[in-house]
């Protein structure tokens, strides 16, 4: 293949995926050009003012949480039909204000709502507990008769590949969900960019300038956009709790093997030698969804039997905890700064914290190095002899994305495992670190550890670079909840040049440019305590964000 | 240190542990004497006749189940001091006749009793749920105070190096146990022949030309003997089970890192980065104590703080079942062909199980080669580039076992991990083997699956080799469970010239020497259904056992 080739390749898809918007649901090219990644302005609230949704399907789309939604189609408030075209119709607007969608399902979408209201009709009950509700979901998951290109232009066409739907795509349709897009992503999902040579850049819907995060990022771009309540990301290093805190949504990393993950594009080998997994976890607008998607597809009886590695302990509901929880705080890890409205944002959630008497604040300043974290992450990314990343590149002849090229220089100090030793080597260097955690977790008695999730809320474009506030808990498989809290203020939050970021990122602060940008907290327990995470996070989130 | 310092040293240990029995419960040189390896003799029946064992001993060590004897020392029939004293006595001419312990803790076990009884007395309640009982545990399992050699010479004295109990240790000293021995395994762990150059060699109680199997034959011979009821192996390719269908007892090979295994001597760094681990689990003489050592232990609050790397999930005791259990069935896998009784006895159990209106049995045919699984199990094993057993062997000088020999001629056309790449191809390997399964137990919708857990019953000494049909579910990670059944009968299970057995065994049948010989199955069930395997082990035992 040329370079012209894969231009064309890529162009042809991307065009052949345009045309399934409907014309009435697309924007003017006036308008088109008027947002894109150099627009410092957020999109929230513009929805509306195109004329493409009426003012029921924007009721619908902004005046309810999911949950609410599936009650409303249950009692036939709505019908599933009205419902899927109002979240279809926003999600068009989304994608082309943001580019955060890949695949378009929005025939199937509305095919399947109208199937939903007959049954509904004439059985007098619902398909299941998630009857009619639009759930979009990131480009890696497979759908059948839809491409899964992961952004990489020599993947285009693979649809005649995929004989069947992703494991937990099955589940969710058999629940009575809608899939109504696939979102975009970063090429090779291993940035935190979610720019590929196919679909572009999804930008970031608070700010254009700003990046949306990735791997995930069209998933959390489109649920800030209410395009889609709630969504299903992937996480290998922080690729759904990233684009959640630089968006302001909800998301969950699970632990390994606690999630569906059969179907999901791209299996890479070294996870049946690697205890890093691409895991996957549900993003969303509302908190409750989370649990809720837990607990729908770990109780649904045929989990196990789409995904055979699923680790088939069902959800528990059930779980106790102290009147007291004991939180542990990381405000900063030394060797990765944070910048100054992160540093303000983490000190005023655990002051808030303090503050309710369900809450029993403990500072942790023991602990692993986050960077030391990081760099044994990388090794276990760069552990693959076979390069299946370059491989799958020059297929098509495509360059990498800027984002890439960057960390792929800024760790290339990073030891990468040649010989059988030196993965032994890290894996007891691994397991030292998550030793280290367990022993704190202890030592201490605590039921949650807080801490970042980033050292900054979203950066410029191609600036995010590494990620060792979330990668420190893929490294040691500890399920994880990004949790929006707080926002930069410019008046609070002052320009601060003397301060030195970690080695491996390229972002800077400047108050005015990311003024009003959602911070986060990030909240994290041992291994498959998945339930202790989301329990505990309900509480936070509570106090955090409803008192 | 020449030749002759280790046998010196080794010697010099023995002698120091065989002096903590007291003079009064040794048996006379003649009868010594009169058992040893080469003698085709039972010595069940023989520990009462010795006049070492009161009547009232004679009862507490052959009238009850454990759970008898807890409720006997609760409610004060017995006191714990004359149940730790009769344990203790028959545990030392038990390791007299078949050279089973290794560790004597008669003193610390007659103290600890003592002052349980004057706890009961003073509180008016028990310490715990396991008030009283004696249990050994595996020489692997550190008790402060003690060595845990497991069989090297250059091991011996790394008590000053032993500052705490292991994990289940304390556990079960909280619950209230007694702890009175440790028992005796093969050097290095890794032979199903538990001979080592410090404790000589275990025999099997049932017939003393036979291998009481490795490498928890220390234990499961106690057990055989009633030295003991309850006790814990470590099973990395059939450790536990292995000894357990050898004596005829109940053995569980837990899925990894379900069982606490913290304070195991001798973590391998292996373990850090492969999928393959030794762990921890209960044999029994009876089957429902496995459930109670599952549960107690798993539901003792601290038990996660005393093994961080616990899977800190509760036991389940509300695991449901089907009406009808769907056993799906391999009566023998063609690369590893069963001896004559064992191909009769497996039978016998799938005859006696189809009757039974609980069951339904499915046949497989179509399933992974336990030879090739063995095969990719033996590449784990000797993935250790810094090959930790050759040290601990070479530092005292002293010779390797007759057994491990054999096993590493044996499987010397087997392919090492050498490199990186080869270790991802066995991690792609046994992945795929794991998927077989589980579509297996996915498409036929089974609920457990049953199958030899070894080609025959007991071998003679030095003739076990390989373990394919206990390797194969610690290659793919699956709990798996032996129950004693049936016997070895000459007059039915005639000797066959003519059949081949599997390559790397040196077992032969000979229908005088097996007769008796208990036979056994095995029962498995997918990673981390651990309470599935137990659940469904009860009513299969039931009906093979007690109907």
């Amino acid at each position: 293949m040329s370079t012209g080739d894969w231009k064309q390749i890529a162009k042809a898809k991307k065009e052949s995926v345009d045309k399934l918007i409907p014309k009435e649901w697309r924007l003017p090219d006036d308008i088109k050009s008027k947002y894109n990644e150099t627009t410092p302005v957020s999109v929230i609230g513009l929805h509306k003012t195109f004329g493409i949704l009426n003012d029921k399907e924007v009721e619908i789309t902004e005046a309810y949480t999911a949950n609410e939604l599936l009650k409303h189609i249950a009692d036939k408030k709505f019908t599933s039909l009205e419902v899927a075209t109002a979240f279809c119709k926003r999600a068009a607007i989304s994608t082309q204000l943001t580019n955060c969608c890949t695949e378009l399902l929005f025939q199937e979408a509305l095919a399947r709502a109208k199937w939903l209201d007959e049954y509904l009709e004439e059985n007098g009950k619902t398909v299941g507990p998630l009857h009619g509700l639009p759930i979009s979901v990131k480009d890696a998951m497979n759908i059948k008769g839809f491409d899964s290109t992961i952004g990489y232009v020599s993947f285009i066409g693979n649809k005649k590949d995929i004989k069947e739907d992703a494991a937990l795509v099955k589940i969710l349709l058999e629940l009575g969900a809608v899939i109504h897009v696939k979102t975009n992503i970063p090429t090779t999902m291993m940035s935190a960019d979610s720019e590929n040579n196919i679909f572009g850049r999804t930008l970031n819907p608070l700010n254009l300038t700003l990046t949306a995060g990735g791997s995930s990022g069209g998933e959390a771009s489109l649920i800030k956009q209410r395009g889609s309540l709630v969504g299903i990301g992937t996480d290998i290093g922080g690729s759904a709790r990233i684009p959640s805190l630089c968006c302001g949504v909800y998301g969950f990393r699970t632990s390994n093997f606690r999630y569906p993950q059969e179907g999901k594009v791209l299996k890479s080998r070294n996870n049946y030698s690697s205890p890093v997994s691409a895991i996957v976890g549900p993003m969303a607008y509302d908190f409750e969804n989370l649990n809720q998607m837990m607990d729908l597809v770990l109780n649904y009886p045929k989990a196990s039997k789409y995904d055979p590695d699923l680790i088939a302990i069902p959800w528990n509901n059930n779980l106790s905890l102290p009147k007291k929880i004991r939180v542990g705080v990381i405000l900063e890890c030394g060797s990765v700064p944070l910048n100054p409205p992160m540093e303000r944002i983490i000190r005023d959630a655990v002051d808030k914290l303090s503050k309710s008497p369900l809450i029993e604040i403990v500072n942790l300043t023991d602990f692993p190095s986050f960077q030391y974290g990081w760099e044994l992450l990388h090794g276990y990314f760069t552990s693959d002899p076979k390069s299946e990343i370059i491989t799958n590149l020059t297929k098509s002849g495509e360059k990498m994305i800027k984002s890439l090229i960057f960390l792929v220089e800024a760790n290339n100090s990073f030891k990468t495992p040649k010989a059988f030793e030196d993965f032994y080597e890290l894996g007891e260097a691994r397991y030292q670190v998550k030793r280290h955690w367990l022993k704190i977790i202890n030592d201490m008695s605590l039921d949650i550890i807080l801490c970042p999730g980033a050292s900054h809320t979203a950066p410029k474009h191609d600036t995010f670079g590494n990620c060792p506030y979330t990668g420190m808990w893929n490294l040691v498989d500890f399920p994880s909840l990004i949790i929006p809290f707080g926002k930069v203020d410019k008046d609070i939050d002052l320009d601060d040049p003397s301060i030195k970021y970690c080695e491996g990122t390229l972002q800077t602060y400047d108050k005015d440019v990311h003024h009003g940008s959602p911070g986060h907290i990030q909240l994290v327990y041992r291994t498959l305590q998945d339930e202790n995470v989301l329990k505990v996070g309900e509480i936070i989130d509570r106090v955090l964000n409803k008192s």
